[in-house]
């Protein structure tokens, strides 16, 4: 049991643009030299993160990526359950189960997964950058918005 | 996120055999056809589930597969802990990510999935069976053991 690799790309470069200056823009290739990760699995990310509003993609020449400060407070429970593809944790349809319709144990594991979801929404963005690192945004932070 | 495939078919197997008549011996081809599944990924768990003591492996003319009946009060937490061979929800080494030994994130990842398997093992082997079965298997288990 792993997260996607969509999941796992989309929190790191949360992260990653957390502990940038708010005002310098990270560009695709930085991220993906930073993370050795395939640019076309990355842009997929960038694509869906933008979407979602969670982080700012500007075209052009002095264009590139940043978080939406607001993103800071997003609950990482909530991250993983928006970036997760899948909703179950087994799947019963394909091939169909024979105990399909007539089992516990989906319905156990879905309740066992939202504990899991809840657990993480206890910790947010902002709480699992590196103590120090956040140390710096909360000042850029502070700056960025005088 | 999803089981891994191993803990997948552990699972269905168990839940197969907890149904079966305990005086009847199960064949592997039988599992492999009932669940549509690969006959050398299904030996491979099977194998695994004799070793861990769960079921008995019986070789020969009238040989075949049988719960412990024991293996009715084993936790779905400890089962699934058991069978998954992946400890971690994120591989933060390969490759080496930016942020290892820097990032409050795996330690969160982990306490939430021991919040998963606690929640799970709120669950037993025997209450994941459908609950006619179940009655089926009580009063064959009450015949057995007579």
């Amino acid at each position: 049991m792993q997260l996607n690799k969509f999941t796992d790309i989309g929190l790191r470069v949360l992260m990653y643009l957390s502990q940038s200056r708010f005002d310098q823009q990270v560009t695709i290739d930085e991220i993906a030299t930073t993370f050795d990760l395939p640019r076309n699995h990355l842009i997929k990310v960038i694509t869906r993160l933008n979407k979602l509003g969670w982080i700012k993609a500007t075209r052009g020449r002095n264009g590139g990526l940043e978080l939406n400060p607001e993103s800071l407070q997003l609950r990482i429970g909530d991250i993983l359950r928006e970036l997760e593809n899948t909703t179950e944790l087994i799947n019963c349809e394909k091939p169909m189960c024979r105990f399909h319709g007539d089992c516990l144990l989906k319905g156990a594991l879905q309740t066992g997964l939202e504990s899991f979801y809840a657990h993480m929404n206890q910790h947010r963005l902002f709480d699992i950058v590196n103590h120090n690192t956040r140390e710096k945004i909360i000042s850029m932070h502070k700056t960025h918005a005088a």
